[in-house]
């Protein structure tokens, strides 16, 4: 294994972090608060550490498979012990399991908290705290290889490991570019929710954090209430731009490079619409009473729909009070996820399609067993490895969801809270059901629980591979 | 499609349920109750229809794998039917969707109930009730095909839609000697059952039915407690049965011929053996405090254990009370369910084993990718058809499990209870969680959720594919 590339990119990594932590010393500076100085130090000291361990360039970059999926898993796990640690220095929470978790939380874009109270909170904390949403959704190391030249074309093998999604499209024939196509993308979405939400007569900082925690699809909120007490226009705006940032990246592309027809023929994006406009209606009519007005429940359907299938996990209503029949289509959602190379988590439109379609032609082979026909997808023939890895991909989830459960059944809790809070940090979306619902949090779960459900968040960030591969005992043999 | 061979093989079914439908008039006969009257009835009804329907003979017996899901789903809808008549007819059970659910849950050996009191019923119609657990278990056409010369070699198709797993091995070179073989080896089995309850001291009544009742995986018995009043004896001589019934019946046959080595280095076999054991230690641990003796706390879990993973559905205990760890482990075997080959329901443990194998395979390929390894099972490569046909299933019964859910929600009980009201149906176990629980019954679900279940009950006997086939519609367009 060529560990001296794995060791640049964790020194680059952690030269970015350094960098991005000035953000919230801005903050502190600006609000007067003195956690400032904690967010200094653990900059200044990811600055120099990562300085030191770039100096000396790697022999060689090559790197297959097993490096990328051992240099991201390794990435994310030290940005969120570093990015843990201001939270805990400044007291913010006490507890140096919850920082973690909370970090994590953060960086997969899951958005489940441990915290009770947040609206005390120092801002620089609050500031912070959202913004590792937005670095995480698009994903550090992809931001790396923005601006970082790496000669040797294997480096798309990081970028595989870190992007959702079955397979990674090159937009550019560079992965430089690429890289730097996707966060301008990312970059001009955000602002421009921004802009949208301060004519809501939202504040900068309220516009700014929740814009990071909508694009990352993290779910970490400013109010204890999460979205409940902003205004339905503000709820509106988020609830379009929740569904947005669940596109397929590519279609942005396409329509960068005025490909219109190829941008909206795309059948994962159309799919993806189609599952939202039918949730939307299930749960609308089935809680048209439960609410003063038909406008009024609209706005909660749409608002949960797009924060539960774009893995977001901000609420504006306690959905848990719900119907059984809405709380199992957004169980659904969970499940669903939203669109490949799209800053969200869970399955994925596009494998539940290609899913779907294997089975209906083994229908069909059941009927004329003659006539052979392959899947197709966008015009495509999809390749049989491709429906393999997929398949693959599904058993590892079932997998990993099951002995989670189980490992967190320990704790005691009833079978919905316990599902729903694994498959909740599992497909990064922050909030489950029961006792983990919109209004709780997970500072109920016992020490090793939270671990458990860390692995889970990170796991299900990375698409489940790169951090089971860790594990693996194959990597530390010889030969 | 060849509809005469469907018309013959369906009457030559009806032929079968006349002649099995006198055992419960002898039954009647002896305890003298006058529910026998009503067995005549439809059994005459039966056995004259089904001979006026064999006169003349389908000019070709060519079947396709089309015609045998046809033949098979429509046979086990009509046995269904007529099962459920002397139910009706007698006033044991008064509403006819109820007596349809209870005799489709006989027959697809679910044991999922809609009677709240069973000791009062008539002995013919508990009989009866028991009998078809029996009849279903190995599968009325399997029966048909061990009895009836039909020539032609492809009714191996009517064998293969109705056989649960993922593939038939043909034990004999002929279809009709494979098929007495598997009768032999069930009756042989059940007898033993039935002689090992008589020296508990049991009626022979009592001993004939929860013999049928363990032989088919079914779960009705005839006390209102299940087996909680039954002495630890007999728990443990049906825990056993229950065990054996689960696993593949190549294991049997391979014993006949003497062939022990290949028997016991079966690895579905000794994989179904392991779930059990971790599966007892787990939920041993932890209700060990709440009876009064350790033995007590064996017995109540590998009771439990077998009686789920078989997919019987007995119950020596309330298991709805025990902690959430030991549920979610009797959610996970509801799941697994038991061996191919067997007379149990589930996803089937040789179909767990290899995507399980293949998600090894996916680990290696990553850390190794040029080393190309197929999937082994019982040291020969499984064929990559196998492998993608057994993906298909997995994607089909969760799109079955979640459609169900879905429908059956609209009761409005909570998510625990229907779920697991639809797994365990859909896997043909019995009993659930919650208000399905071992101590209720199916009596609250709605007139359309008992549709949903008895469909599920049916698709997931019939190894979901016959069942869904009769509802596309290509299957009756011309050409």
């Amino acid at each position: 294994m060529n560990l001296s590339v794995i060791r640049y990119i964790l020194c680059q990594v952690m030269k970015i972090e350094g960098a991005f932590m000035l953000l919230p010393c801005v903050v502190s500076l600006i609000y007067g608060d003195h956690e400032g100085l904690w967010f200094i130090a653990v900059a200044a000291f990811l600055l120099i550490a990562g300085f030191l361990g770039t100096i000396k360039k790697p022999k060689s970059f090559t790197m297959y498979l097993k490096e990328g999926c051992v240099a991201t898993s390794l990435s994310w796990i030290i940005m969120s012990l570093f990015g843990a640690l201001p939270f805990w220095l400044s007291g913010a929470i006490p507890s140096l399991t919850d920082a973690l978790f909370e970090t994590v939380s953060g960086f997969t874009t899951t958005g489940a908290s441990i915290l009770n109270e947040i609206e005390t909170l120092p801002k620089s904390i609050l500031f912070w705290r959202s913004f590792t949403h937005w670095l995480g959704g698009m994903g550090v190391l992809v931001f790396l290889l923005a601006i970082i030249p790496m000669s040797g074309g294997s480096n798309i093998n990081l970028m595989r490991a870190e992007s959702p999604g079955p397979s990674v499209s090159k937009l550019a024939p560079k992965i430089k570019t690429t890289a730097k196509i996707l966060y301008l993308i990312y970059l001009a979405l955000t602002t421009l929710e921004v802009i949208l939400l301060l004519f809501g007569h939202m504040s900068l900082f309220d516009s700014l954090t929740l814009s990071f925690g909508t694009a990352g699809t993290g779910g970490f909120g400013v109010r204890n209430d999460s979205f409940a007490s902003y205004s339905p226009y503000v709820q509106w705006v988020v609830s379009i731009f929740m569904i947005l940032f669940g596109f397929n990246f590519n279609f942005y592309y396409f329509c960068l490079l005025r490909q219109f027809s190829k941008a909206f023929s795309m059948e994962e994006v159309r799919n993806y619409l189609i599952i939202i406009l039918a949730a939307v209606a299930v749960i609308f009519v089935n809680i048209i009473n439960m609410y003063e007005s038909a406008f009024s429940a609209l706005t909660h359907s749409l608002f949960q729909v797009s924060s539960i299938i774009s893995t977001t996990g901000f609420a504006s209503t306690d959905f848990d009070t719900w119907p059984t029949i809405c709380k199992l289509t957004l169980v659904f959602l969970m499940i669903v996820g939203a669109c490949a190379g799209s800053t969200g988590g869970g399955v994925k439109v596009s494998r539940v399609t290609v899913l779907l379609k294997s089975v209906r032609k083994e229908f069909s082979s059941y009927i004329h067993p003659k006539i052979v026909r392959k899947i197709s997808m966008d015009g495509r023939p999809v390749e049989h490895d491709v429906v393999r890895s997929i398949n693959v991909y599904m058993v590892t989830f079932l997998s990993v969801l099951i002995g989670s459960v189980f490992l967190v059944s320990l704790d005691g809790y009833d079978l919905t809270t316990t599902f729903t809070a694994v498959l909740a940090c599992l497909d990064n979306i922050g909030p489950g059901l029961e006792m983990v619902g919109p209004t709780c949090n997970y500072s109920i779960m016992s020490f090793f629980s939270k671990y458990i459900l860390i692995f889970d968040m990170l796991a299900g960030r990375l698409e489940l591979f790169p951090m089971l591969i860790i594990f693996h005992p194959r990597l530390y043999m010889k030969k």
